[in-house]
């Protein structure tokens, strides 16, 4: 049932049969059905969900209705609204799944339990949190220099499953173009910065 | 001499005198005249910096020859380019110093041997990791979704103490509009997306 987190884990830490007891223990499993969310703007966000198969999303939208999207999460990845979920604050995304998921949960306070029970935990989630900020750091990087084209471009070799999975209006969201703007730009090969890119 | 940086440490984990003693024989300390890079685009950055005192930050330089800057490291941070640091890559990013400035320096080796020897450090860095992560993430969904006005008034109230001491021209390359955008958009209350931001 945790087949999938457990491979993940124990690529960064080993477990004791003892501490993999004591993990599962703490852990839940949902469902979510397409467009399902897991949490919406405004709510606590108390779990941290690792995706054992499906596809989630989170993201924004804002004052003009536009979809901005911070992360996919397929199998394997974790998703969570951070800010929400470290320092109990009103979450500031939605998180819904795009094709029917399953994900296993796990709450803040279960993570603390880790933390002190099994302080290897310590080591996951923190090479885990710095490969996730090289990741934001590279993809805030690209926004601000990179052309539409180019993130496109580079969101199809870092990501080469998903392109073929995703919607293309959901790819558009996480380069931060409209969707009319994506297809044009792939019809005609356009994209350069500031032609019609969202809000 | 360590003292700022023994302070913020211990503002999350608690360290014997013997372990004290242990880190802070894995620091160095290097002055910086203005200007002065730690490390440029191209280099293997093999240290993390903690700054004691002035300002660093990280940038990139597009083709056009436009800086975008990547994070402002003031007294009490720490600065380095993550994906270098951590995977032993050649550096994306730039790193000088905006004004004389005095940082710690630890290698990679050393936070390697903390782990082993401290494992409480594998707790202090990854807290410092989330909580980047979240700082990362919130810049991201600005940069998708707010105004350049909305984009530096956000600034304005998450950094009052670095609107007041840096040059306008940092600001701007931080919120991603070019100086003089940055500079009518301040004497004339303009500042709507799409109008002439950087690249």
């Amino acid at each position: 049932m945790f087949e999938i987190l457990l491979k993940n884990i124990t690529r960064r830490i080993q477990l004791t049969s003892e501490e993999t007891a004591l993990f599962t223990s703490l852990l839940s499993v949902k469902k979510l059905k397409r467009r399902q969310f897991l949490v919406q703007e405004g709510e606590f966000n108390k779990y941290s969900a690792f995706v054992t198969s499906g596809c989630l999303r989170s993201y924004t939208v804002d004052k003009n209705g536009f979809e901005h999207v911070l992360q996919f999460a397929p199998q394997d990845w974790w998703i969570t609204d951070m800010a929400s979920f470290l320092h109990n604050l009103p979450g500031t995304l939605f998180i819904d799944a795009i094709f029917e998921s399953e994900v296993v949960l796990i709450q803040r306070s279960g993570i603390e339990k880790l933390y002190q029970t099994i302080p290897q935990f310590e080591r996951y989630f923190r090479i885990l949190a710095e490969n996730a900020l090289v990741t934001y750091q590279r993809r805030l990087m690209d926004n601000l220099s990179l052309t539409a084209r180019e993130r496109y471009d580079h969101f199809c070799t870092r990501y080469p499953s998903l392109i073929e999975t995703l919607p293309q209006k959901q790819v558009a969201a996480y380069i931060g173009v409209t969707p009319e703007f994506l297809s044009k730009m792939l019809n005609t090969g356009t994209g350069r910065k500031g032609q019609t890119e969202t809000s």
